[in-house]
């Protein structure tokens, strides 16, 4: 019997899937940049098959990549070797009457965010993970990733979200643990192990989820400043204000991009070095609160302030189109670094200065979510330097003891870097890890964690 | 050389207690129900020399029990066999400057809740985490067993607070992660792995922390209610106010047991068979927001409302003098369970009935967390029951899929119920990874993971 028959025993017929141009669409991740060849794409629709099809390929020897909604930006979904059997979770869209009294949900690994947020939101509830990706991006993909976004500030990241999981471990056996009880401290956290662990551990089929109460009520400043450190000081006051929702930074050259793709006029009769957007949310309107802030703010060289929903969206506009915008003016290198606050302004300095030295004549363009430190590195026009432009703002970072993934992961893109981040005793304490739960390095192989030398 | 003439190399004389006079207050818990002899207790004053000890007990094969403030509750820091060294963190008491613009301190292992608590405070800041014990439990042990208490419904619990720490492994390696980035997607999340193992895959020694913005404003009610169902129903309502802080439930046999240990006088001029405690916390007095939410909720009885500090703290007495209040009364069996909200009421019902079952005439108290369905439950007058109590309450929970084991742990006093909260796969994953990490069993043995039989 061969492995794609075992396989078709397991999901049926039509779910394995070996021709080229059904294969296709799973092979090629979304930015066009990573593409790789599977043995066969297979889609289970459950637990149980799930964990079937890992013991039928772990018997086979056949290495697994996993793939939730392939909106992943490190090379962490598709598959490398050639030998590798896609799993895609795409079926498990199970998504559970929402919990009113907890306050949480349990959903299918491939229930994109955008059915979990409307299912949320019919039950009177929010989610508190949001980002652009939301049509497509999995339930599954963004814990195994530990996703980020715009509602950091307010809520934490997936991992913070997440209350369980039920993920199938490399030998086949499932872990599952629903229950998503608040408080429970009986042994190791195994659902925050494999949050974030980029399916190396083992594949989360399922989770539980807490849900946020709505916060109806949003009020939108977009400010001008002259530098980064007014920027940190405005972000350390307007912590202090209990409905602070968001705090996005951008910078002229990205702003100037922004305008000229969308169509949108200048936020202000001046032009700024560095934008900042903060958002306030509450039960109440907090457009007094933020009004009254900004009048405090010595540092704010113009602000505009928006309540209702288009006005919100509009001002939203100058950070949110930046992805887009970047996309429409070129193939750019993308990096997602963080660094301590102190260190930010330094790093914002530096960078034109470590781009030019490897890409002469490329842009640079920053834009990311303050409060946590953390920058989208955008590099247009950086020709075939990719590599050796990513080496240079990676050790840049590092140098600022910062991380080389504050967001994306590491994937296979990233893993080379690891070590700019992590230190020899923990990636030693992680190796150990994953030879404990998957011993045959059956699970992902070459994502994260890449052979030593 | 013996063991401890090597121990007094790395940490000097006067830290290696061999006298059985110096080493009997580490040998007991605070509680005094748990007591063992200890080969010596060994202080060492920095990271470096707890690895340094750490090095030496691998070598000679001495297992470690670790200690921080000694305020456990599950006979997790305590020595068993005799042949263990006692390695007290006490000594690593450097608490740095708060970093305002991150808003964050790093405190080693050994600082206090309340000394912690007060750096943040003459800082303009807060921490999130507060308990009874706080002027002598210690960071390292709160966060080796992921401490609650009454603000984890606003804040989360210890875990939660922990953006990255320093630890000694089995092997005497240092895991080193005190940058304290608020993302930082680039592998396993040892922190959260460590937080929560009871000392058994690692020595924590220092912790970097989140901190919050103070609440300066608050107001309190104290609710009476017919029914545990009732107090939840206004809990998932009370869920919406942004202001939130606490939520913690008690029953009519704790308050009365309070009124008589602390002189208290009646809250209402009617009793209730469930007090429900909320509060709420913001920038600007929130007790109008608190009426207005009172006044909606038809399930009150009765309810007052206090708003400055000295009416606050009455109200919080009824339900924080239940712990001095029993322990006034006779030595409790103490268990610490949760169960999903939806069963709380079923739990609360039964409870009576598989406590007299095994101990007749037994007195339980409940009180705890109601957002997390957090019930401690203290049973007097369980004679020489403790054991078969124990077991029958944590079945009960276990057949409503609680958690035998919500704040406290599971030490060695709960090890042998951890079936009843984790499957065997989770179990056995466990088990491979405390095998990774401590092939030889040296740190914590007993605790959490007994051998199986």
């Amino acid at each position: 019997v061969t492995l794609v028959a075992s396989l078709r025993d397991i999901v049926g017929e039509t779910h394995v899937l070996v021709d080229p141009d059904l294969r296709a669409p799973y092979e090629t991740d979304w930015t066009r940049r990573f593409t790789g060849t599977a043995r066969c794409v297979v889609r289970p629709a459950s637990t149980d098959e799930v964990a079937a099809v890992v013991r039928v390929c772990a018997a086979a020897g056949a290495p697994i990549v996993v793939q939730g909604g392939n909106t992943g930006l490190v090379n962490g979904g598709v598959p490398a070797s050639g030998s590798e059997v896609l799993l895609s979770l795409a079926r498990l869209r199970d998504l559970e009457p929402v919990d009113v009294l907890e306050a949480q949900v349990t959903a299918g690994a491939g229930v994109t965010l955008e059915a979990l947020q409307a299912h949320a939101r019919a039950a009177g509830l929010d989610f508190g993970v949001d980002l652009a990706a939301r049509s497509a991006a999995t339930v599954g993909g963004l814990v195994a990733t530990n996703a980020g976004g715009v509602r950091v500030l307010r809520y934490g990241s997936m991992r913070h979200q997440v209350t369980g999981l039920e993920a199938v471990l490399a030998d086949g056996t499932v872990i599952s643990r629903l229950t998503g009880l608040a408080k429970d401290n009986t042994g190791y956290d195994l659902t925050q192990l494999l949050a974030g662990s980029e399916g190396t551990l083992g594949i989360i089929t399922r989770v539980r989820l807490r849900l946020v109460p709505p916060l109806p009520a949003r009020a939108v400043a977009l400010i001008g400043l002259s530098s980064t450190g007014d920027a940190l000081s405005v972000l350390a006051r307007a912590r202090r204000l209990p409905g602070l929702a968001a705090a996005e930074v951008c910078y002229a050259s990205g702003v100037s991009l922004v305008r000229t793709y969308a169509g949108l006029g200048a936020p202000f009769s001046e032009d700024f070095p560095v934008y900042l957007l903060v958002e306030l949310a509450g039960g109440s309107d907090p457009t007094d609160e933020l009004l009254e802030f900004l009048g405090g703010c010595e540092e704010i060289g113009d602000a505009t302030v928006a309540s209702d929903a288009a006005g919100r969206t509009k001002l939203w506009a100058y950070r949110e189109a930046h992805t887009e915008a970047i996309s429409a003016a070129g193939v750019p290198v993308k990096l997602d670094v963080s660094v301590p606050l102190a260190a930010l302004a330094d790093l914002v300095a530096e960078l034109p200065t470590t781009v030019e030295k490897v890409a002469p004549g490329a842009r640079t363009i920053l834009f990311g979510h303050l409060n946590e430190g953390n920058l989208h590195v955008n590099i247009l026009d950086a020709g075939a330097s990719g590599v050796e432009l990513t080496d240079a703002v990676l050790n840049l970072v590092a140098g600022y003891r910062g991380s080389i993934s504050s967001e994306h992961g590491v994937g296979r893109a990233k893993a080379r870097w690891l070590a700019l981040s992590r230190t020899p005793a923990e990636i030693a304490a992680m190796r150990r890890i994953k030879a404990a739960l998957d011993p045959n390095g059956l699970l992902n192989p070459g994502v994260l964690l890449i052979d030593a030398e």
